[in-house]
């Protein structure tokens, strides 16, 4: 399989872009509209048939470039069936499959940071957009945020995945990659190991975080799957 | 193999850190300062043993974290024996290789953005510090530069390898993680299946970069092996 991971600087994003070699049927998650130019040449240098846009969730610190990559490459977009959004041309649940060539995505409900949140399982990697980072986690203070359901989604799910599972997350601000699910589990300093509901409940709490700087437009702009300039 | 891409902002570096999943003996590929203490834990978390430390050239961007590493972890440095430096435990010519465990990296000595520019090879990877960037490459005006010897390096050493050799560069501004010999070859604007020797000189020479921000404490302080804040 062909993967990319590509980085957007200013919102600190991570785009996936991921090609079955044979049929060149290509699916990308979490683009940005910032980077749609640098997206769609190395799509297009690549020889790949974009088959699907993904938007783990409803962002609030960057525009999605998902309804460009749809007018500009045909793809379909997905969101969760939970986003409460009709832009999208697919709905997704859990269970659901995504087929690009030969391989396949596999959809995980993993709400807390948004009720909307989906992860992405694909052959020993799981893309978790902004529900667990690397020794962190998404925040849980707006867009119904849920310390409860994040605690959930995290220790019943994607902990449940054997533990050198490659964690790819939406976001990293130290320059890290990825991560393993043995890792998070024992260094997760929010949700490691030795971490409680009560003490994570008690963490997210106290974080007392900025608003993003976008969010406004950016959320408004995301309902529409990315489609406000045009 | 453990393998870890890490990036630094200011710099838009990459390090690299590579270990033999069984013996747990590593290797550093040019690590930044700035990032020094992500990296140490990073190499704590994964129980690693750091053997050495490399550094593609004397970098003019950024200063290394090779003495501190050294310092903290018992690691050795390198650079290639053409650095004209004394601080290095180990100094590199062509065909020499770096043990960790039961992986090795292979050096190739690739100069054309520096004299002392080394390139390392493993397991269908090349690691090209400065000389071979995603779509670019290296600066030739500086620090011994020549186009001339950066395109035998590029055309006669790194694009005689497999097409399907990944390349990791030491920078990328764009956000890219890697790339092909075949990509290069075919979609590098400077250097690629089209251009030749002349039109690489012009476009070097037309080029007219700023002198990197830091580049008087950056190279005093690499000719230390960056120690020079000790």
């Amino acid at each position: 399989m062909i993967f990319y991971q590509l980085f957007e600087a200013e919102s600190s994003t991570y785009t996936y872009l991921l090609a079955d070699e044979a049929s060149r049927e290509a699916i990308v998650i979490d683009p940005v509209l910032e980077t749609l130019e640098r997206d769609l040449k190395l799509i297009s240098e690549l020889g790949l048939n974009l088959q699907w846009v993904v938007d783990t969730h409803v962002h609030a610190d960057h525009i999605t470039s998902a309804a460009q990559l749809r007018k500009r490459l045909g793809a379909k977009t997905c969101v969760s069936k939970n986003a409460n959004i009709s832009c999208a041309d697919r709905f997704l649940s859990e269970g659901d499959t995504l087929s690009f060539g030969s391989c396949k995505l596999n959809v995980l409900t993993t709400p807390g940071h948004t009720d909307s949140c989906i992860s992405l399982t694909c052959d020993g990697m799981i893309f978790t957009g902004d529900v667990l980072l690397i020794r962190g986690t998404g925040r849980t203070d707006f867009q119904q945020g849920s310390a409860e359901k994040m605690y959930h989604s995290i220790t019943q799910k994607i902990f449940t995945l054997p533990d050198d599972t490659k964690i790819y997350p939406g976001h990293d601000y130290k320059g890290m990659s990825y991560s393993t699910v043995a890792l998070e589990k024992k260094f997760n300093p929010r949700i490691g190991i030795e971490k409680s509901y009560e003490d994570f409940k008690k963490i997210m709490s106290e974080l007392h975080l900025a608003q993003p700087k976008k969010i406004e437009i950016a959320v408004a702009a995301n309902l529409l799957c990315g489609d406000k300039l045009n």
